[in-house]
């Protein structure tokens, strides 16, 4: 047939929306051009008409967001030379950047939370090869050191202060501007750094600015009770919540995302623990889509704000799940105690008599 | 702008080739359209000339290549007003079963081997809220079980037995032959209850009849040295393997297996565990992706052919992975026993003494 279409990657996709040159190293493992999922039962129990989309960004290579400004990150220095990157991590970007130093074929240095981390994110950050530090501290203490180390040692840092993550994750909105045919009216997005927030409204701004799309959306921001310092207006000391990837209290877009949020005239809320894992659980049993708990807050805040009225009816909503369920398998089972889990015998009578008790 | 190009799952994009008509609802969570990725490091390591590409399954929307049949296997099940699905699964197809159980909104039995799945098919299989069978006894067990429970109960079959799952399956051929704009000279895959060498084949045949390539791939089968029927040429009583998702003694498929390798004029092979997992660290270490034990068989058997010549130089080779990584985290982990996980203190002289010794 001869055409040959290989999806290779966003910066391939996106090449002249991105800070890259003609005979620039692309360093990719086939992020991006993930799926926008219709829910279709979900609006259906809320009783309310919304069109609610999911972006899934579980699909992604290492399961996560991070990914599409990974290979931006990575891409660049590389271009520039450098022997090794490092990031302080709750887990998603340490697996990105591990993955994306094994395939660049330099080193990759990941500061995480002792005991603080989704199992499934640790197996990654080991498997990729990373040289793992878990500090005794949370991810802002983490945070500070990898600045301060990176002032003297010879390392890259790929946390989104780095300014070529949120330009590779901009591309996201690109995704959903095309897949749609126009922006949301709300787009709903679980913040902990900050950063993937500030790149979506990027994004958004940059097709509004250009004519691909007449329309941007308000923008939510949605947090963990006890770790919402946009709600609180200031940094929060001892960040807490089960939703270990939004557990984070001086969130370093802190500006940016501030900014998204006044211009697109959107809101931050905050979620309790219970109403995140709820969320998650709904989506998984409702929608067969199965989520990491920081990814739930934003349709469990979407829900609620449906339900309030808070978000119009008659109005196109997506929210992004920034992560995979797999990443955290503890929480996901720990949720499911109630579950009958009773082994029963290889045999035939004890089959069919399990299946009969259940379809009572 | 106007168009809209949302991408709804690979029934719609191939519905001229598959049994569904006009007016069929589809049951889709956007599965398919993975990435074909190519090793850059690894044909590097093994200084031989072949393009080796790794079609990445572990991007479907429950973490397998499972969800290209579930589509239409549960697509189907509902259009006869089916209210139940029941399959046997070493976990994956657990994991699509629940999750298009949940997506359709009815209800999915699911019997695993108890103790004998990985801890993120179990995650899935209880968050999706599938009625879970944990049974004493393995999946062959298992299997025999559900083909006997079936006859009475009312409940559908969604194991590869299901001909709507290998039609779904065959689409991943599809997908490559679109991407390479050829079909490959070898297609490597790990092979337990064997549908899905037989879907492969299947679609790559379609397509050559139909003329849309002008080539078929020899088709290479792997198994785990415990449980490698196809190279004992009888079914294995009581197989064993770290690779739990081709943890099959009795292959249902034989069939179509042995036809799809003798129709190609490609082989049968088994790899140890140790190799399963040596191939499996070295594609997460050198080229950032991690799959599951059982996936890495594809690309360990593909190595070991390559080096020996078996596999010929100048070929263009393609491994599916089969499932992503994080399905089975502790596995991952208990690798990697070897690398230092030592905590820290949370401050500056402790991060930077860690970063020069890993720097020596």
């Amino acid at each position: 047939m001869g055409f040959r279409a290989r999806y290779t990657g966003l910066i391939e996709k996106y090449r002249d929306r991105l800070p890259v040159h003609d005979d620039t190293r692309i360093i990719s493992l086939g992020e991006g051009n993930t799926p926008l999922v219709k829910l279709h039962n979900l609006p259906n129990l809320l009783q309310k008409d919304v069109d609610i989309y999911v972006k899934y960004e579980g699909s992604n290579p290492t399961g996560s967001f991070k990914d599409r400004g990974m290979t931006m990150a990575v891409t660049k220095a590389v271009e520039v030379g450098s022997q090794a990157i490092i990031c302080a991590s709750t887990g998603n970007t340490s697996a990105a950047a591990a993955a994306y130093a094994a395939r660049a074929g330099i080193r990759a240095f990941v500061l995480i939370p002792e005991g603080k981390i989704a199992l499934g994110k640790l197996a990654q950050a080991f498997m990729y090869g990373a040289t793992v530090l878990q500090i005794r501290g949370n991810f802002d203490q983490g945070m500070s050191l990898v600045k301060k180390v990176a002032e003297t040692a010879p390392v890259t840092i790929v946390n989104s202060i780095n300014p070529y993550r949120l330009q590779g994750q901009k591309t996201a909105s690109f995704e959903v501007v095309e897949a749609l045919g126009f922006a949301p009216d709300y787009h709903c997005l679980p913040v902990g750094n900050a950063g993937n927030i500030s790149a979506y409204w990027m994004g958004y701004c940059e097709y509004y600015k250009d004519g691909v799309t007449n329309n941007k959306p308000k923008m939510l921001g949605y947090q963990a009770e006890g770790a919402a310092p946009f709600l609180q207006g200031a940094p929060v000391d001892y960040p807490e919540t089960v939703a270990t990837a939004i557990r984070i209290g001086n969130p370093q877009s802190w500006n940016k995302a501030l900014a998204a949020q006044q211009e697109s005239g959107g809101w931050f809320d905050k979620l309790s623990d219970e109403k995140i894992l709820e969320a998650q659980k709904m989506l998984a049993q409702h929608e067969g889509i199965f989520c990491e708990p920081a990814s739930a807050a934003s349709v469990g805040g979407a829900m609620r704000d449906i339900c309030s009225g808070k978000i119009l009816e008659g109005s196109r909503v997506v929210c992004t799940l920034t992560g995979n369920g797999l990443k955290d398998p503890d929480t996901a089972i720990a949720q499911c105690h109630s579950v009958k889990q009773v082994a029963i015998a290889a045999e035939l009578p004890a089959v069919e008599k399990a299946i009969l008790d259940y379809m009572k």
